[in-house]
């Protein structure tokens, strides 16, 4: 099963956009056997479209395209898929009632542009898109080729793919089994990890391969299969993905699409404790990672983000004397600030960060990139100190990561 | 002058990396009026990398090609170029030499790939490779058409295109002037926007052209212009920029590349004022953003954030009638958040916000989406009430926007 990625607008070929829809695809295409054998992007005009779209149609069974479906003049692509095909546009009276409760919800408006954009090519079915206006479309036209058409948004783009068009592809088409066990680690670098696979990996069979997907403190593990029996290929996966945990204990905290902040949020459910932060440094980061989960309010309660001294003082009682004596960044004020934050947010569990994040205000003693965090309940509180980079918002993203993956040890006793 | 870019790499088709090299690549050679027809991605194969090569040829006059230059096996880019042109291969002692020093430096010895490295098409001209082995290479052939082939590394393909091909396609090729000015908007839709704008679209020279590009609450609008005068150029587009100001009075917070919380950290520094913020749903987003400038430190102070409702009385003074009364999610409880900051926090402006994020928690009075959001200062507090969709992250993401565009608002007098 072979695909061709074709993207179309102007943005990307001025380098105003950098296009990471095609990764994302590329990736949930190869996790169903899918092999992609070129991407292209196209200006938003007719010729080099249609040009682009012959030529996809040599090279590939499938072709997907984003890009070009808006309200606005520069979006022509439907346009010229209704000259592709040689088909009339109609008029989708089940996208214009979908468009007017989609503005209803919003007590907005149906403009006359959303009208228009309900004309679609005659031969196009279409795919429902639940965050935006544009539906997808697929053509296969009694030929053993699709063609998709997405919007370039990418959350529209990748609801479209996950609910309509993965699953088609799946069905469509053979592919040999392929399956992935993904795991997750944080808090240890990609080489350290290495390390410790070492004797593993030599030992792997040649159907399974091992990817290390490393990203600001959180490294991905995946063992990928490729095999003639899916059944085995399950069962060899599921015993290697245990030699992995084996070796790596209290490393990983997830699986596949887990994330630090839905693992800690499952572990205070289960334990019916509530949680609080005190930030400095990550500015609210953490709070917004506990609260993007939908149910939060079981555990996550309140926090405190304490940037200037006088918040820290004022907020968490942190006395000013631990803060002149030790700094504001030091393991003595991360320390306080998780016992203030314990009996201020009255919460069982609170975690607090203080640093420097950069690229300016590090002194000989404390350079840029130097993070305290500390986690605690109101009878032990463990402080790590991070000495980190001097990219500001690298430094907040990791330290985020690496308190979040410190509470998620605190929790399950790792810490 | 028309170019192709062509990127060869395994690891751009299986979407391990996202390729940043050619949206650099695009504004490099917009800066000097090199248009882009198209770019494209093909496997490290023989055959792919072939046809690419006759499609690019076709299509442009500029072919810049990255990738498949190192010294492992599934490096094959220069055996192809020399199939393409028909030529054989010769050692470069100039580029074995350069190598032989470059690991000197570094105190590594040269390995035999690295000698392998050092055959190259006879017809190319070799550029030279400051940061890396491999050299880059320029063919012209006694046409008027150019290929350049660089190594897929950013910094070194960055170093060669700055050092040598940029030069040359400036001093090579007549290019015509073209420039963009982007006006940044939010708060409003993009149809909202395009109908404001018309009649002035409508009247626009046909060397100018207009492109949206919505994103969660923001639309950028890109005003582009090609012309054979440079000055005259820039007197039309700076002319029509001016008029979608005044047709957009209040809209557009910002230009090119700047951000909703850097125009508000610029704001308040020109005014000297502080700031702190109350939130609910969003959960430290709106802090966050605000921490994430350098030197926030100087207007940003605290906040709070109460996602619980006792948070909301005891460490922002709601008074439980008024949830009682109002609920959590209303303008009366987001009105009292605003005052409870401005105390508690001792700040000059505060914003809060109250919503329901979702996927679930609505009622049919406030369905979700519902979000309150309110700024202001001891005098005055302005609130306005969204209704947004079912997407937990995407509703938290576009209130957070919308509240720093109200801030902006409020601080510039537009609201």
């Amino acid at each position: 099963m072979n695909a061709y990625l074709l993207t179309v607008g102007d943005e990307i070929l001025i380098g105003q956009v950098v296009d990471t829809n095609s990764s994302w695809m590329a990736q949930e295409l190869n996790d169903i056997g899918c092999h992609i054998v070129e991407k292209a992007s196209v200006a938003d005009e007719h010729q080099p479209i249609m040009e682009a779209l012959h030529h996809a149609f040599k090279k590939a069974d499938i072709i997907l395209m984003t890009g070009g479906l808006g309200p606005t003049k520069d979006d022509i692509t439907k346009k010229v898929l209704a000259d592709f095909f040689g088909v009339g546009m109609v008029f989708s009276e089940v996208t214009y009632t979908r468009i007017q409760r989609f503005f209803e919800r919003m007590d907005r408006p149906v403009r006359e542009a959303h009208r228009l954009q309900c004309y679609m090519p005659a031969n196009a079915e279409l795919l429902t898109n639940t965050l935006g206006t544009a539906p997808g479309m697929l053509f296969s036209n009694n030929t053993n080729k699709m063609l998709v058409s997405m919007p370039g948004v990418p959350y529209e783009m990748k609801q479209i793919m996950k609910d309509e068009v993965l699953p088609r592809l799946k069905s469509t088409f053979k592919t040999q089994p392929i399956a992935h066990r993904t795991l997750l680690t944080a808090g240890h670098g990609e080489t350290h990890i290495a390390e410790k696979l070492g004797q593993f990996e030599s030992a792997l069979p040649s159907f399974l391969k091992l990817s290390y997907l490393p990203n600001l403190g959180q490294v991905r593990l995946r063992l990928t299969g490729k095999y003639h029996d899916e059944r085995q290929l399950n069962y060899h996966l599921d015993r290697h993905v245990k030699e992995i945990e084996a070796l790596l204990p209290g490393w990983i905290f997830g699986r596949e699409t887990e994330t630090l902040e839905e693992v800690v949020g499952k572990s205070l459910t289960k334990k019916g404790l509530t949680i609080g932060t005190a930030e400095s440094c990550t500015g609210g980061n953490i709070a917004a990672r506990l609260v993007s989960i939908p149910g939060a309010s079981h555990y996550y309660q309140g926090s405190v983000i304490a940037y200037a001294n006088r918040m820290k003082i004022l907020e968490l009682s942190v006395s000013p004397k631990t803060i002149q004596e030790y700094g504001a960044v030091s393991e003595q004020t991360v320390r306080s600030m998780v016992r203030g934050a314990l009996t201020k947010l009255d919460v069982d569990i609170a975690v607090a960060i203080s640093g420097i994040a950069g690229p300016s205000g590090g002194s000989p003693d404390k350079p840029v990139g130097t993070v305290f965090v500390a986690v605690g309940d109101k009878n032990r509180q463990e402080v790590h100190h991070l000495k980190l980079g001097t990219d500001r918002s690298k430094n907040i993203e990791y330290a985020t990561n690496y308190a979040l993956y410190m509470t998620w040890q605190f929790l399950e006793g790792y810490l």
